[in-house]
């Protein structure tokens, strides 16, 4: 075997590559791509001057499902759609580094190729075409596409392109989407900063002294700056949900196993059970979300994926009158002022509803459900050296957000630790089983973390999002406004968890240093229940954000 | 805490309670109930007298699903059907020593409370009743019911009666089935010998020197017999689908997590993962198996376990044709004359229909996934002495058929060595997902063990049915036959496996011995495809049995 580079080697290849991917036409000019003031990105897609009207139109004015609806009747070619969004990827790519590969080429190559087969199909009409035709999909890097690194940014993994696709990419490409680019993550996948040793960091694009969230971060920057309409990430903690607080874009967290996740690279070692890290869509409305699992629930997953369960889509009927328990926080972490406003607005508005019932509740034992989550996350833990073997093997360092959260220095458990872990577990399941049935609860609104989008290297807790995971029940983050001038930093008196709690408290300095930072909520559903949980998270949507 | 008796003792009560819940009007005459020349006593409880013309056609002439439609139509009242099947059911407790737990007092009191509930519910006619209204249904001795123990034929949980209901038991009763026994099992839940130190051995009714099968060895006794006409086992290796073969009834092993498991008595330390047990209907037709998954899907499992899938039911269109794939054998052990004669019968009658396609196929490496099959089976090991820790406390022997089993001398594996079986049996899914949608197949037709029932304590194998408790694939056992004079034992050369198939082989000594032993035959369908398995077998089954 060839002995690896060092990783700096390898980052600099990869850094010249992706460059090399960009047309000349679509780089910025050095003057908007650096300019060092420029705390707030969000406008320069539309205002370089790099896209034209028809392609600022696609990609600024649509969501999913009506881009969908748009290249179905033809009213733009599949090319024209494709073409728009590599550009604005590109465009993303130079303002937030929020990409690792870059397929443009291959995507307007399959772009025309469907343009011909709609064409061919002629008076055919919609009923022909594939469920996504045509539709842009962007992916986490860690979905193996045939062809392309699956690096995760860990340069022992640089060079190694995939030999076929994983079970998302091809059920996607079979569906019809535009595969285009992959996007970027933490190194070990396992932090809320996108950020590794080979493609660098991915900067937040509302604020670029916030972290852009982990580990999904470089599609939720994508997705902020409409480089992408429609994104796949996994999430085994919160790594869907983080980044779409951090972006203010629509994240869901399906249960484990109805969206395939064959073929995901996992750093963990094989056979790794516990809590499984799940796939779902991030997008920038909520029905692209339900768009995403309809069509994937409505494939044959099971062919595609031995891990999946491949339950049917039930277009279930509307309920009367939904019970939505609220918890204002998870009895470990105090929610930020921003925080609670967002959620305080979300309820006045649902209670002021006739068709919501709101049932206040509290989430039983948090803390020591984290805690346990945290040992399945470190199964394994430092004994078997797995993650700093495949970070030696190049030489690179550990980045600091993962140095933080100390994962990599626990013990570890036994099988007999590991039973222990499943039985507590169940009893966990059992009582928030009751919780759900005894209080006739469609869904659980809380808020997804008790912070907006922070400072870089300091998102150091997941207890709001890893919670679910543990239980495995469905989520969804929900943007509902943003840090605004009158969100002042209060005393810390109002975190009354302890220390702990005080000091992630003292994080939020008031509204000057978060500028910009999305304030969203987490709407929360049964186990297996993922169409209620979408359902019932429209009605809300619709009723908070008056879509 | 109280000193635990001897086991003797707890077996002397246990007894002699079991025999009070038996009226001194449902006693079998002494010379019937131990007729020392009596091989098959199938005819007993239509020829003993104690049961009157209307309990023997209650019993006798239907399947659940046209006793259910009986019931529905007032044609007999839940009381008359109750007590019919209590008389029965006594009966064949005499005959076999298939109960445990007897609670015909309590079942008669609530088919009276059944009655008059339909009696007030006047003209609202049968969609007012509940799905199972009225029709009884036995339980493995392992499924909790409120009031009764669920020793599992172990002494030292002799005297706890269960405070709540198993959620299988709860979800019965609430769909208004009436419980009125449980069933014999062996020691552990491990063997096929439904064979312990409290209850004793049940005995196979139509050849009591074969083994009635295990572990729900009780049941497959009591429904050969008719003393229950649905009940339902545990399978986490052939557990339904071994005594279903031994005494020639249907039985059914769903995927894991459709049907509520929750609440079931496991021997296995808490927290235990890798192969779980599922829950399955035992029946005398095929379409009361389905007539089972369905009332259950139908209902909200998620409300009774926390650890079900919770999928719905859904009525699927039949397909036009039937790919079934054909395993002649499973390439480790080579089935006995009956066996082979069977599958053949069945394979030949399917290929002479239109809408069937034979494809012959080979189960791959079904060797190598036993071995990892056995150690999921025993990843605690001896090293815990969990199982004889237990026997210990009442200073019960270890059965004859579980010591065969070598379980209890295994050394049980690390929390490393489950994440490598986890990551074989990863790739041995793919394999198997591959064979299934490579040959594009409905199901897989293949014998459900390599013999028929055996002679006591000699069912040593049970590679035929766990390698699909391994993958968590469905499967259904379909009687076809029963051993005849034809089947004469024929050269172990036929053997082709090597030395333990030849041993195994030499068991079967020709139809004298194993007269009245059923042959039979197991579908198999892709994982969480249950409702598919179901109406395909329903297909194969009107072809082979010409129903």
């Amino acid at each position: 075997s060839k002995m690896p580079k060092n990783y700096q080697t390898l980052a600099a290849d990869k850094k010249t590559q992706q460059w090399n991917k960009i047309p000349q036409a679509w780089r910025l000019p050095d003057e908007i791509s650096h300019d060092a003031n420029a705390t707030n990105v969000m406008d320069i897609p539309r205002t370089c001057g790099l896209l034209n009207e028809t392609e600022c139109s696609i990609t600024s004015d649509h969501d999913a499902t009506a881009l969908l609806g748009q290249l179905k009747a033809g009213v733009w070619t599949v090319e024209q759609v494709t073409v728009a969004f590599c550009k604005r990827a590109a465009i993303a790519q130079q303002l937030t580094n929020c990409l690792t590969e870059i397929f443009f080429d291959a995507a307007i190559e399959r772009a025309k190729n469907l343009d011909r087969e709609y064409h061919d199909a002629g008076s055919g009409g919609e009923m022909a075409l594939p469920p996504l035709f045509g539709l842009p999909v962007s992916l986490k890097d860690s979905f193996r596409v045939r062809g392309y690194d699956t690096s995760t940014g860990l340069g022992c993994y640089v060079g190694e392109p995939a030999g076929e696709n994983s079970a998302l990419a091809a059920l996607l490409i079979d569906l019809g989407a535009v595969l285009y680019c992959k996007t970027n993550l933490p190194q070990s996948i396992m932090t809320g900063d996108s950020d590794n040793n080979i493609f660098g960091r991915t900067l937040n694009p509302r604020n670029k002294f916030l972290t852009a969230g982990g580990s999904t971060g470089g599609e939720g920057a994508l997705l902020a700056l409409r480089g992408s309409i429609l994104g796949v990430g996994t999430d085994i903690g919160g790594s869907i949900r983080v980044p779409s607080v951090c972006n203010g874009v629509y994240g869901f967290r399906p249960s484990v196993g109805l969206v395939p996740h064959g073929g995901v690279r996992d750093l963990n070692p094989p056979g790794t059970d516990g809590v499984r890290s799940t796939a779902g869509p991030m997008a920038t409305s909520l029905r692209d979300c339900s768009l995403f699992l309809k069509s994937i629930l409505q494939a044959d997953t099971w062919k595609y994926d031995s891990t999946s369960i491949s339950v049917p889509w039930i277009d279930l009927k509307p309920k009367n009158k939904l019970r939505i328990g609220v918890a204002l926080n998870d009895g470990v972490y105090t929610p930020s002022p921003p925080v609670r406003r967002g959620l305080k607005q979300a309820v006045d508005l649902l209670r002021d509803n006739n068709d919501i019932e709101i049932v206040p509740v509290n989430l039983p034992d948090v803390k020591l459900h984290y805690q346990d989550f945290v040992s399945y996350m470190t199964l394994s833990g430092s004994d078997k050296k797995h993650y700093y073997e495949q970070f030696a093997r190049t030489s690179e360092p550990v980045i600091p957000s993962l140095q933080a959260t100390g994962f990599l220095s626990l013990p570890g458990t036994t099988l007999k630790g590991f039973f222990d872990l499943n039985a507590r577990r169940a009893e966990a399941a059992k009582t928030y089983l009751e919780l759900f049935r005894n209080n006739d609860l469609d869904v659980i609104l809380m808020p997804p973390a008790p912070h907006t989008a922070v400072p870089l290297d300091s998102w150091s807790t997941i207890t709001y999002t890893g919670l679910w995971n543990y239980l495995d029940y469905p989520a969804i983050v929900i943007p509902v406004d943003q840090v605004r001038d009158i969100d002042a930093a209060d005393d810390l008196s109002n975190a009354k968890f302890g220390p702990d709690d005080e000091k992630l408290y003292s994080l939020y300095t008031g509204p000057e240093q978060y500028k910009g930072a999305p304030v969203c909520i987490q709407v929360v559903g049964y186990r297996h229940k993922d169409e209620a949980l979408v359902k019932a998270a429209a009605v809300l949507d619709s009723i908070i954000n008056k879509i």
